[in-house]
């Protein structure tokens, strides 16, 4: 007996309902009309997006979830449907995947494991299922899973205790570096090891933090991957089983780790600007390789017209600063101004002269030229409906190198979880492309250029120690010792560690950004503010 | 037999294991010299405080936690500790209490019920403990058992069954108006039925968002209260037990529900600016009802001489907003500084002049204006390290009527939780025990003073029905058609929830504030910034 089976890979607006739902009966409707699907599997949650977050605390929301499976199961014939939606039962909520099939339910099932860490906080909204669930399609048994519940061997093997033949998994599954390659090493494994075959069907698309990278697959009951969709992309595709296993199709390669960083940035920043409904971008291009970067993305991921560039030079931006960033501009066709601060600067040195009267100069007077080009750009976000993007990156996140309200001022930070050495590698990669970014941007020595002859290194150490150092603290919850242990010198390991643990509260208020590491700062690691821990 | 056993309702700091650990011993050392107790209970989680959030995925704060329990054993004799600490067991950690005896553990607690709803994330952290603990003291069953664990009647029952004649509870439960009620209605009424005194023992102090109130106490076990700790004060008290029968002692009456309010204000700012090593506080007073308010809390909490405020008038600064503010200061002698905004504002207009060519004026200009005295208050925090303290009230803050960067700039924010009505019945209250702020900012109608003779009515409903409506919305979860039941305008509940859906991304980048309500925006109220959902 065959067997067509789509695999939807979509990017859905978390909250919008109704959109969803037109997107769920569009897709529905193309893979039984052109793909000649038997059967379509959506991911998971498909009916909200994911994460929903506290919208799954409101009844009106719930019910409207709901509501939607009836719609969906009323709407399209002669293809089952395989979406995920929050369904309530009694006073319990649970993440359920639902089989529709010439407008009834043919099966339920609950999600068992619920996962509830880094950037997951599942057991906050929803109960744990406690059954497998198993249905027969045109005489084929197969079973349902959600996500978490594959990437361990317990629900899979009790699914196919309990008859299945062929496993659905809807997943709402976030990218950071590896992730796929850790994604499908473990899954496979699973599949191998139960020696049933696997479909595996991600969201796709960028929801604030997190991108969802799509790359939905199938596995063969030997744990080889037979197909699998595109990275970063909507696609529905359709594989045909024989009985229970999987005719070969094709498999589109994985991108390199760069490569994917890329594109994972460059969704994220598209996703932001249109589900947000902003006109496009702007942001304050400085001359350095930060704002390089992101501008190149920027360019990459909506277009040059929709995309604003701003200079704002000071008396200690040098002439090179000026001239490269023009240099980009021009090469990505981009509308740029040129506003120097020293006006506004100049007049809040006159405000505060009585105030500040007997003190000595310090970093306050480098904030105040980072907050008058904060202002200078919102006033333009504000005026244009552009969304203004912050530059920083992950290093400047750590160690608290940014001016609050200043250059960190935007609604968006792409590259905030970018360490400055793979802000470098990336840049070189967008320009083995074609060259956008001049080669000087990339090879003078960092600056903030809030004071003379200032650069990076007057305040922390080189980033080839300092990246490092940061990784192993922040990602990996390295001690000190262990730190230290690893070649790295007590000096440069104090200075950055005693940067980061003071710095929670700046990032506490910065704009969300993109993850692309295994550990972002945001809801994958939540400091206190007020805290006594010392890493040194 | 006799035994008397003392409360500790201590003020602990997240993070600081060493302090933390000098404070157990020496109020240990306390109860037993000068109360002469026999055993001493400390809050959950004494030895880390709580909530110490991602700290608690570190392997050398975990090392060093369970590293003091030894410690503590070692330092103190002749009374029994009980205190609380995060205890590893091979990949797994608990949420534990432990009662060191004579150098050595006499039983040790795992906590059941592991709350990871509203402001609470336990299940991240922690696995559940399966057993009741009871040990034996002074031919006394005494049961062990954690905060939720106490808040319904399963652990209860259980721990009594195992033998318990009296129960120890170890807690870290955040105030909210109203808290307090429900929790000791809520627990006597489950000693009540399972018929066994209970002690509850509850962190003081401030900690980010959290206020913990005190309020430790004794139920018998009718369900009487028979002693109550002070609330959002340090006290270390003794209560004798005739057997496992408690001794009436004396209750600390409650604070009224406005007090307890203002109490609770008072306790987080103090704490803020305490624990995060700040030199005193700084804030713009504009002559409004809110940062009146606000001056007043923090003179409240830290002292005239620690706090420092500034006018920054702009030519839709009425006057009187002037006089009144300088008044205000006055009063409370607090140094205050008049710095106008116009050149600031006017080298932002000149420097924008061309790029805004064509274009009409509207919010941009008032947030330019709400930007430069961010800067100006920034500029003066910076140099003297004092935090500035943001005004900000929670029907502002839920309907975006404020500036990033601009008002919303600072670290702290009292009153972010505080709808506007009650601000003015906070601000009224400050008043009845002496007049501190001036009767005109009171009964003048609330302005932002941005454009000429603008009042906020001009773009929001009055607070008398912006406010509950904003209570059902946001705090309850109510959907349109409920508010619209419960008597609302059409118009009104549509103006009120589409701003407040919009403006997550403003909430997003405000600085943390006090949770004085049973929903605060932060920790409690999780909601996507990307969303497509639309309350109406």
């Amino acid at each position: 007996m065959s067997l067509k089976i789509a695999l939807a890979q979509i990017n859905f607006l978390v909250g919008n309902i109704a959109a969803n739902v037109d997107n769920i009966i569009k897709a529905a409707s193309y893979a039984r009309d052109e793909l000649s699907a038997d059967i379509v599997v959506f991911p998971e949650l498909t009916i909200t997006g994911y994460p929903a977050e506290d919208l799954l605390f409101r009844a009106d929301f719930i019910s409207a979830a709901n509501n939607a499976v009836y719609q969906i199961a009323e709407c399209i014939d002669d293809i089952a449907v395989v979406v995920g939606f929050p369904e309530r039962d009694g006073n319990s909520l649970y993440n359920s995947a639902v089989v529709l099939h010439q407008g009834s339910i043919l099966a339920c099932y609950r999600k068992q494991m619920l996962p509830n860490y880094g950037v997951f906080d599942e057991q906050r909204y929803f109960s744990a299922g406690t059954q497998p669930c198993v249905f027969e399609f045109n005489g084929v048994f197969i079973g349902l899973t959600i996500c978490e519940d594959v990437w361990k061997s317990g629900i899979i093997d009790e699914t196919k205790h309990a008859g299945a033949e062929l496993l659905l998994t809807l997943n709402a599954s976030p990218f950071n570096a590896g992730k796929i390659h850790q994604r499908e090493a473990i899954i496979c494994e699973q599949v191998k090891a139960a020696k049933i075959p696997l479909i595996y069907v991600n969201q796709v698309g960028g929801q604030d933090e997190l991108i969802f990278d799509g790359a939905s697959f199938v596995a063969n009951s030997q744990g080889d991957i037979v197909f699998r969709a595109e990275e970063f992309k909507e696609q529905i595709s359709v594989i045909e089983f024989d009985g229970n296993n999987p005719l070969i199709n094709s498999c589109a390669p994985l991108y390199n780790k760069i490569t994917s960083e890329y594109k994972a940035l460059v969704l994220g920043i598209k996703d932001y600007v249109r589900k947000n409904g902003f006109q496009g971008a702007i942001l304050g291009l400085s001359g350095g390789i930060d704002s390089a970067l992101v501008l190149a993305l920027a360019v990459d991921a909506l277009g040059h017209d929709k995309v604003e560039a701003v200079l704002m030079p000071s008396r200690f931006t040098q002439d090179m600063s000026n001239e490269d960033a023009i240099t980009q501009a021009e090469i990505l066709k981009v509308k740029y101004h040129t506003i120097p601060i020293t006006p506004a600067v100049n007049a809040f040195t006159d405000m505060l002269t009585e105030v500040f009267v007997g003190t000595t100069k310090d970093a306050t007077e480098e904030n105040i030229q980072a907050r008058c080009r904060g202002v200078i750009l919102m006033a333009l976000s504000n005026k244009r409906g552009k969304l203004l993007l912050t530059t920083g990156n992950k290093s400047e996140m750590s160690v608290g190198y940014a001016t609050l309200y200043g250059d960190m001022a935007g609604g968006f930070a792409p590259i905030k979880d970018v360490p400055k050495l793979l802000v470098y590698e990336l840049a070189r990669y967008r320009n083995s492309l074609y060259e956008v970014i001049p080669e000087r941007v990339i090879t003078r020595p960092p600056s903030a250029e809030l004071a003379p002859d200032q650069i990076d290194t007057d305040s922390l150490p080189p980033y080839e120690i300092l990246d490092p150092i940061l990784e192993r603290y922040v990602e990996m919850d390295q001690s000190a010792e262990e730190i230290m242990a690893a070649g790295f010198r007590y000096d440069d390991v104090v200075r950055a560690i005693n940067l980061v643990d003071k710095n929670e509260y700046k990032r506490r208020q910065s704009p969300p950004g993109i993850r692309i590491t295994s550990r972002a700062f945001g809801r994958d690691r939540r400091y206190p503010i007020t805290s006594g821990y010392r890493g040194i």
